[in-house]
């Protein structure tokens, strides 16, 4: 108005599509050629060598004057591509982090262009009614007549299930927590965060809750039904192993204490017909959190937190006259300001949306089939190959070994080895008292020679002489030959 | 590996960018189409009728055999468009919901497409790099040698800020949260969250937070330095207002209370020369709230906390053996753990790197000023107008403004009524015991005719009858005409 400069072009609007296209096109170009300077599942060189090429691109961060959209877009995502760990490369299998899908990919690109956000109808008319429709039909995967909240993963979710049992309105005085030695850190984490008692760590021997502990942890615990809140896990993060859920949901009925279930990862498992069996039981639970950002192939965020009973989500309504004044309420305008603790949202549940109606729950589950699967092959070829042991079958898609006599800190070494040199990346869990190596199989594009070639690289780089080892031995030549160590 | 079957295409690797050419395409047209569907700033028909479209696209939500990306992508795009409340349209102006710039929007879908995850270095390698580059430049904004963490939007950096208030070594038995009867309603829900006593509230009558007040209020309460937060607000959710922050930064001073500022809207002004003054005050908070998806035209999320102290945020330290063992710490694998309390987290760092990289503080600074100019030109427009009362020049871009001598039941009805028809979306504000008309000026692209155009709309429904009483009205004429009723 006061200023005759044009503002750069929006993504929304009737023009947006077409400012987005060039940008676009330039940012998928800086994709393509970020992913063929890296040349592998992440950078070579170590945290500081990528760090000072994304110094080098960054930098200055903030400039007085910019240098335009194609520069700025060309440069970061070129860097942040040549730089990144990248869940697509078959020897990106470290932790639970998915390639996502094109498809879900390409639905996001809308929720940013458009950016609904979900607090209020007049922000998100349509993505309103489609997170209603979406958490319903997946909550109802687990509970008839259930509902679900879209969270930023699985530890919001573990804080809400937490949030819940302590608001809800059977539960006596500060509500106590018990989680398997084996659950994810972010249940203690949400303990904290709450402001309530440190939780309970009821023995995992077997990297499962066990249930007579569990048992012999309530009784002695004593208090009146709804003084407890048991969290069991589907699918843990070091092992991927699914704790008995129906025996679990027993022993809470028994003893009056809500159940949690942490599906983070097993969940996926509801969309495979002969896998889903393994989470019998999971309809008991008062509350189970799901992340389809794991085995749902999303980009992140894509949590949610199920609830059996949708009173259960009283808990979290809430009034801002600025956006749901009881008027507009008596008035018919909906609002999901009560579906979470944040205000502005993302519509994650497009992406979602999308997916599930392009794949279908046949789609989804020949997905988890796939990498279950290979999870089992790939324990087959450890099993067989003298050099490894292998930890256990895999329950999910979690395959842990170890190069045989090797100790816990070669292994550390080894993995961070495999980091430096920018050749895979693999995980660590300490469990029955020593370390092992870590693969979770999240890519269904991955091949049974990929994994095979990781085995090769972990046994090459497990018996190449450690650079300590390589310093002293040179070290020990230089003296022996007269010459000045370098 | 053991069924045939190719799974779908994956965003990332070395084919993902050709992978997502055509499914991107599909999602522009559907963009495009939609927009032309809608014709307006957001769709007519009212709640029902846009759910029951959105029910007719997602029907069935989860088929048992999807109908491949193609017609998922057209489908749920085109209703999410078409359904949309665009703040890229000019009349869409109620809310902090900002139409995203193209080149952030852009940006973004690399991090989609890569899915980098900001818990461990080895999922996030250069992403990990570029967050700590660019939170570090957005907390010299503020504070020389401040640190930032990024968050979902105010509501969560308001929830961290009294999370670190309670947690800070000065801190002395449960923090007592002050705020501002003008302040953000998450104040109130964080302090219920983190299970806090209910914050005391402090008058605003003239919608900023009144100093003499908080004196009274932090004398009456005495306690020991150390036990109170006071939570002041740049930028109030309903007017825009700035709280007097050096009065209150002195009276914190004087009290031995900690200051967070809850700049979330009012941040942006920091970009702008001219109007940066208006935070006067602002570093000498302890913590303080930002948001680039409101005066930073981001999609959400873009939230930060910008604390003074770095060592304040030691307070989320966290440790997870597979994600930030000890040894691989000491070995120089950096992490990012403890810089959220999520666990996965998406890069939303990178669209706000490109955008400030594109941009630069000076074409930032425009935006900012562009549409705090546009909200001065509205109010002298609404101000020069009989028919309408002006409530107050805008100290940002928020205008507040009602049709002379209507009463609060009619204005809320008037809003809804815009909204019903598709022709405005407009928020509300009750203020000074009277309910006022919102518009909140987000959009650069706007024309003073836009505004022109939105006061003469608002003008004619307000002067239209309205629906009950047209009815009334024909039941009348109805009765004399001896007609049956329709």
């Amino acid at each position: 108005m006061s200023t005759p400069r044009i503002p750069p072009p929006l993504a929304g609007g009737a023009r947006g599509a077409d400012a987005l296209r060039p940008l676009l096109d330039i940012a998928l170009g800086a994709l393509r050629e970020g992913a063929t300077a890296r040349g592998g599942p992440l950078p070579a060189g170590g945290p500081e060598a990528v760090a000072e090429r994304v110094r080098a691109a960054a930098h200055p961060v903030l400039p007085d004057r910019g240098t335009g959209p194609e520069t700025a877009l060309r440069t970061l995502i070129h860097a942040l591509t040549e730089g990144a760990a990248d869940p697509a490369e078959p020897l990106c299998a470290a932790h639970l982090h998915c390639p996502p899908l094109a498809v879900a990919t390409a639905a996001d690109l809308a929720a940013s262009a458009l950016n609904p956000s979900m607090d209020s109808w007049d922000q998100a008319p349509a993505a309103t009614a489609l997170e209603a429709l979406v958490t319903r039909a997946l909550a109802a995967e687990i509970h008839d007549g259930g509902d679900a909240l879209i969270t930023t993963g699985g530890t919001e979710a573990n804080q809400l299930a937490l949030l819940l049992a302590r608001e809800a309105p059977t539960t006596r005085g500060p509500v106590r927590l018990l989680v398997g030695a084996n659950a994810h850190h972010s249940l203690t984490r949400a303990a904290w965060l709450l402001g309530l008692p440190e939780p309970v760590v009821v023995p995992a021997p077997a990297g499962t809750l066990d249930p007579a502990a569990l048992d012999e942890a309530l009784t002695e615990l004593g208090g009146p039904p709804g003084t407890f809140l048991v969290a069991a896990t589907a699918g843990t993060t070091d092992a991927g192993l699914i704790d008995p859920l129906d025996d679990i949901a027993e022993l809470c009925a028994a003893h009056g204490a809500r159940l949690h279930v942490d599906a983070a990862y097993g969940g996926g498992l509801l969309f495979s017909d002969t896998r889903k069996e393994q989470l019998n039981g999971i309809d008991r639970a008062d509350t189970v959190a799901l992340d389809l950002h794991k085995l749902g192939w999303q980009p992140a965020a894509a949590g949610l937190l199920a609830a059996r009973d949708p009173r259960d989500l009283d808990a979290l309504n809430h009034r801002a006259d600025y956006l749901n004044a009881d008027d507009d309420t008596d008035a018919g305008l909906p609002d999901l300001l009560g579906r979470s603790l944040r205000t502005t949202r993302r519509p994650d549940v497009l992406k979602v949306a999308v997916t599930l109606k392009a794949l279908g729950r046949t789609g989804l589950g020949h997905l988890v089939d796939q990498v279950c699967d290979q999870a089992g092959e790939f324990a087959e070829l450890i099993d067989a190959h003298p050099a490894f042991e292998l930890y256990d079958a895999p329950a999910i898609s979690t395959v842990l070994f170890r190069p045989a006599g090797a100790t816990d800190h070669h292994i550390a070494h080894v993995r961070r080895r495999l980091l430096t040199e920018g050749t895979a990346v693999l995980g660590r869990a300490d469990l029955d008292g020593r370390r092992w190596l870590k693969a979770t199989l999240l890519n269904p594009h991955t091949r049974p020679g990929d994994l095979a070639g990781l085995l090769k690289l972990v046994e090459e780089t497990a018996a190449a002489p450690t650079a300590e080892a390589a310093e002293a031995a040179e070290a020990a030549t230089d003296r022996t030959e007269g010459t000045t160590p370098r």
